[in-house]
């Protein structure tokens, strides 16, 4: 059996810097260490990367981003209510984030906090990045107007993040578990769609 | 009328500390940068700061923390019921952090996901903070149960934090009104205990 092609030069400078920046965000991604780490030549990053640590960075944080819509996928299915969408996503970031050594962040969020006054590009990734996973997440909301559809799905990514905050201080996933609890509750409590596979009378809006 | 005395050269090495922890976290949190926005004598650092950077991040961590009672207390006040409080909370944060340039995050936020791995006093520091803050919001809450109230309480500081994570990146305050917005309407389709001046009926805790 042949072994599956081991990662270029490029994608390796790319996975080594978005696992630092998760570890300690950008005062802990030093282009030295991201080049030692990915075990890449030296040369190599200003050739793949002319545009240096921004651009290395903004490519990391795409990638980090990329791998969102299959958890919204995996726990947003058609079988399972919004509310326990919600829950079984906190739940599964909080096991994950202890299995994994309970020191790994949100690239982006990390980024997001260590901008700097000239740092555009990077600002506009991290917001893109958020902007599209609200928008992943806002077609699967129980409410029939847009903008509470909206307005909820950046709660959800706000948790999350915040989730990242508070869990890394702790070394524990339980501000995940905490946060998926009551994003849970607020969803049961304020939807005003029939749930798919319950009753089929609609309940009045909550306000 | 005799001026208020201008501060120490050691708060005002704490102060710029915090200040460029809250604009770009320890990414742009040097030493050097440190001591001229200060103003303080170059020799002033490790005379005060014998610990160097670790000690000066820390007070200053405390510092910024200690800022956080006086606005629970300006909002959890005893006429208004908690659901109203917590979004006055967060609609005055996105107000104050666009008036003062819409890049302003949390200093315990940006240190918490900047955290490198031998830095226990800096996590012990942010952990503090985070369960202080917690901690001064659980009794305010509308629920009989501790636990519940705990955990919300946890949920509203997550909610604080990730809202400064995604307004950073939109460089829009509008992630903290709508995460005020779901943390009213949860505690008041959540709450157990009659609203201090509405009615006496004790609702049923929903689950």
């Amino acid at each position: 059996m042949a072994d599956s092609p081991s990662p270029s030069p490029r994608d390796r400078l790319i996975a080594a810097t978005e696992a630092m920046l998760r570890e300690s965000g950008m005062a802990g991604t030093g282009i030295k260490d991201v080049v030692a780490r990915s075990g890449a030549p030296i040369g190599s990053l200003y050739h793949y990367f002319p545009n240096g640590k921004t651009q290395l960075v903004t490519e990391s944080l795409e990638r980090h981003a990329a791998k969102f819509p299959a958890l919204v996928e995996r726990f947003f299915d058609e079988k399972r209510p919004p509310a326990a969408a919600v829950r079984a996503l906190f739940d599964n970031a909080a096991d994950v984030f202890e299995e994994i050594g309970a020191d790994k962040g949100c690239a982006v969020g990390a980024v997001s906090l260590d901008l700097g006054a000239n740092d555009t590009v990077l600002q506009s990734a991290c917001h893109a990045a958020f902007r599209d996973w609200a928008g992943l997440i806002e077609p699967r909301l129980p409410f029939s107007d847009r903008e509470t559809r909206r307005s909820c799905s950046v709660m959800i990514i706000v948790a999350l993040e915040g989730a990242f905050v508070l869990s890394r201080a702790a070394k524990s996933g339980d501000p995940f578990r905490d946060a998926g609890r009551w994003l849970s509750r607020m969803l049961a409590a304020s939807s005003d769609t029939p749930p798919r596979r319950a009753r089929k009378s609609k309940p009045r809006t909550k306000r």
